[in-house]
């Protein structure tokens, strides 16, 4: 039950994530356009795993609470946009708590289909930023995870925590809060303190 | 049987206006990059509803005379593209009548996997919408769907009637063409007349 | 077994040419990114053929060696990054490798699923192409096979040849190595004298 509140929880925030980056184009989309933008940035990351792992029926079809979850942040954003866009990285923040929950939930569903610890953290990696790859694709513009500071490193701390704390037999219900707990955390903490990975050095350009 | 064949004539305009695309882009494409794009422009959205719903083998695969469809609207192109291309907003009433065509057998087929309306309606949309989507973004360019007036809204209104009607016990048989045109009048009309959905309007800017 | 090995080589090849494309790009990516752009161009062709096929589980879900290979790959390119980008066209000839292998890879496993032959050589293709697509697209660059000289048609020349080889009786372990060969030979030579498919001539723009 946790699980399932905090997916619907995950589904709400991706949804105001991906509305709010339209805020950011040049051309202001359509009510439909944000919508739809939403509905793509919230559904991404959770249908390509379900797609991949084979789970049929996909978690949106078969669960009408998600598509009312994502109705009801897109009422939310309408209604409440001018608070949300004076919150200072509000776009950030909701798309970090996001990432932080679906990380966890895709990890925990792979483990399940019993995929192997490895796939199972990069399906949890794709749970939680497919959704944006998807909505910065189709908005033409390279997808953060490719362009930004600490962000999958992130997620991938966490599944690894996560990993080793429910091997050592700690119960999914604590693992599971605290390591989106961290995965947020790490995250906030990297932006605020401008913290990187280091570049991948491919020498001297000249020589080519 | 008539849902069969307007499967294979949306197809068959879904190809050419994904071969007439590559008219409007700088570096012209050579014969297999034109056909290529009619390809997934065709199949693209069918696709990805067939793959949502688990509805395996997918259409193209398991029936032949959807690839004949395709190979016979590229040769189409290719031999009276100096007749279609003359015709003015050609792409865009070959586009319309693919998406009119799309929206309804998308709707129809989930429905008719149980799927829930509202469910049911957007797997309708990304039937019809996604094989543009796909074209527009690997042609680099902004979809649509995103940039456009009344194009989701004509295909919602569409989907939305025919739910209705057949609700109300209208055979299936008349309702699908009737809202396949109301469709297609409804994105004539509103280009026709610049009608558009109203902006999100985020607020002013330089508060942020 | 033969066609087990050629998998990973044929994966360990696009890993390198998905790492390498990072070097292209104006802004360098971390190391997570180089990775990322690694795993996905090394197997989202064959992902998305074991998708549109129904294959569950997906190859590299089922088979931990495909992660093996990539994280290999993906070694060898950080610590040999300086010798391998000083040969020049290096990123061309691993992707041209990666794209002779997973062409008749597809192909085959396409026939094994009795998929009508022309879907299954537009199936090789798709396994053969789509990572690079797919790291293309997310790159925000016009994809390789809609930009460049003869690629995709190579690829059709070599799956044709093997659905005539082993239509003739030719045994599958002998018909796929020289095909494989055949694809490489062809797309070098192509881009060595620079032959190239005609352009799709849309007529005189003036008139439209």
């Amino acid at each position: 039950m946790l699980f399932y509140y905090l997916n619907l929880i995950g589904i709400f925030f991706f949804t105001i994530s991906g509305s709010l980056a339209a805020r950011d184009k040049k051309h202001y989309h359509d009510y439909f356009g944000v919508f739809f933008t939403g509905f793509l940035t919230a559904i991404g990351g959770g249908t390509l795993r379900d797609i991949i792992l084979g789970d049929y029926p996909i978690s949106w079809i078969k669960d009408a609470n998600i598509l009312l979850s994502i109705i009801i942040a897109f009422l939310f954003t309408l209604f409440f946009k001018n608070y949300i866009i004076r919150l200072r990285r509000t776009l950030f923040l909701f798309d970090t708590i996001g990432v932080g929950i679906y990380t966890i939930l895709g990890l925990q569903k792979s483990l399940d289909f019993h995929v192997n610890p490895f796939a199972a953290i990069i399906l949890g990696l794709i749970s939680a930023v497919f959704g944006g790859v998807i909505r910065d694709t189709l908005l033409n513009e390279i997808p953060l995870i490719f362009a930004k500071e600490i962000y999958a490193t992130a997620c991938i701390a966490g599944a690894v925590a996560y990993s080793i704390l429910t091997y050592l037999g700690v119960s999914e219900n604590l693992a599971a809060p605290v390591c989106m707990i961290l995965i947020i955390a790490i995250r906030i903490i990297a932006v605020k303190y401008k913290l990187a990975l280091p570049k991948f050095d491919f020498g001297n350009e000249t020589k080519d």
